[in-house]
């Protein structure tokens, strides 16, 4: 889905807040797990259902407030095959209940490799003369260290199945800096093909040299090969990540890419707040949407619920109460960084 | 399995090659596709049967003249979770023929995430009381864009559970060169942190700009933070994929990274030659794997086997006689190549 439906689904909701449901083992209550052992033993199978038991609550407990889910694959590769079903299962539980679908798998590859991938997690496969969706996700994101021959087979996709993919640009953690802050250059001609072109975006960020990083070069090449897929509301088809964590690239970023929607990870748990999120937003407070993963799923592990809440919440189990209170204490945070 | 294993098989067989078994639907033949929609229907289960019979006869046919498979998980995962089924019932069929595994799935993300990674594809899970090896493969590639936060919990599961990893340094593909290529230099202190009390490897690619790079930056920090892991052999536990299509940039990683193992595709379909791929070993024809994947599993496509052919492996189905054929014929080459 383009992301004009994205914000047409946050506007509606006036929440930009997407739940990362980055569903550990540990963060499922023991007795949903021992249902499961009981029927099927002490294995893979038994613990991927009982994940998907518990994200189906979630998504439950959150699909009228939030717009968005983004389950991160690699706990679902954790518990193998079965736990890819329930990757699967918990995609078309979120599309049957409206939401939003970003698969964060991170995926990379060249050529007819990326196609696959495209084909997994936006596109269709043809068994016969019958065609599949294998998981139908609205989005996934990519990496883009290949370079353009890497991002352009799941920008094919995206366009002829109405999906989108975020691109990595500049990541929340600690060692982003590593590489994305390197300032870079072309061997040969002083600085990379794609950026010789573009206006300086901000002479405050310049002067720290932001616009010759890695990072910067990676945002400007994503917005160039997909210019031509932009929608009515200005986005094109290939958004970027874009940690909460350093809200002074994110700044600088939203000022250089004015088509990009931007995911922004780092809320939360890994230290960014509403204030610093709000800088990966436009003046109107669009274009962006913020994850919040243990935050929400693991909320009813840090603490009870509010007594408020356990009365409010009192037809939902406590795990799924706890997340849809975090969850409308994360949005009204957000409506007061952005909504002023 | 540590590299000192990967070399010791190499050795054994006297061939430096690893098959990609990039198991796209339209590489298997259409009797054995045929047989399992019989079964189950033309769908993704009878797509992912077909690709597991199709591969386990190719096995059949390479276990006893190359020491490695790798997988390449996006076309298992373009056929849902029954086409990961497959890649685990694969890696479980290659490892008992004795192969030696390397999931391709390029996988990358940070802490508690990459350990998930780790633990699906290298490491363990805990069900109970239980533990289960999700895929149990060798090594698995990643992607470093983001940091060493993003390898570190991988270096950290292949330590344990003596495995291994191949980080992508500088790929094969002709895009490869927008970002990999570019020249890097620290914001602050004009040179990377980790480049810093580096020797410089080799006066002519220095010329070239070669050492100033991002991939080279890249080499440089999968190395460097990987040497507690090095083994018997001089190879730490963090390998790096180097494409055979750019045979300088090679030489010069190979001159620079001695304590590295390389994974290098670009062979063949590519258009890498044996020669090409030969600057990625060191002197003594060693510390290097050479990928080949629809070359030898999609040959019998190609063209008919040979009537020398035809007779030696008379036991065997046409498609695997052709990749036994197209197999030998590169191990050939790379022996021509390196033992001189």
């Amino acid at each position: 889905m383009s992301f004009k439906r994205l914000q047409g689904k946050i506007d509606d909701l006036k929440n930009p807040t997407v739940v990362g449901l980055d569903t550990d083992l540990a963060y499922v209550p023991e007795n949903i797990l021992e249902k499961h052992i009981q029927k099927t033993g002490e294995n893979l199978e038994a613990a991927a259902l009982a994940v998907l038991e518990f994200n189906m609550s979630l998504i439950d407990a959150l699909c009228d407030i939030i717009p968005a889910v983004k389950p991160q694959s690699a706990y679902y590769e954790k518990l193998g095959p079965h736990g890819v079903m329930t990757l699967k299962k918990t995609c078309d539980y979120a599309r049957s209940k409206g939401m939003y679908i970003i698969v964060d798998g991170k995926r990379n590859d060249i050529g007819s490799t990326a196609s696959a991938y495209s084909a997994a997690y936006l596109g269709t496969v043809k068994v016969g003369k019958v065609e599949y969706k294998p998981f139908d996700a609205d989005a996934l994101t990519v990496n883009a260290y290949l370079g353009s021959d890497g991002i352009k087979p799941f920008i094919e996709a995206a366009t002829k199945y109405d999906k989108a993919l975020f691109a990595l640009v500049r990541t929340s953690n600690p060692s982003a800096k590593e590489f994305q802050d390197l300032a870079v250059s072309d061997c040969n001609n002083g600085s990379p093909e794609h950026e010789k072109e573009k206006i300086e975006p901000n002479k405050e960020a310049n002067e720290k040299g932001f616009s010759s990083t890695l990072y910067s070069a990676v945002g400007s090449l994503i917005e160039e090969i997909s210019l031509d897929t932009m929608d009515e509301y200005g986005y094109t088809r290939v958004g970027a990540v874009v940690g909460a964590t350093y809200p002074q690239e994110a700044a600088f970023l939203r000022e250089k890419l004015k088509n990009t929607f931007f995911l922004v990870p780092g809320y939360g748990a890994q230290g960014g707040s509403a204030d610093d999120a709000a800088y990966a937003f436009d003046e109107n407070g669009r274009g962006a949407i913020v994850n919040s993963s243990r935050g929400i799923i693991a909320a009813w592990k840090k603490r009870g619920i509010s007594p408020t809440s356990a009365k409010q919440f009192s037809a939902m189990q406590p795990w799924a109460a706890a997340a849809r209170e975090e969850a409308l204490i994360m949005r009204d945070s957000l409506r007061r960084a952005l909504y002023k």
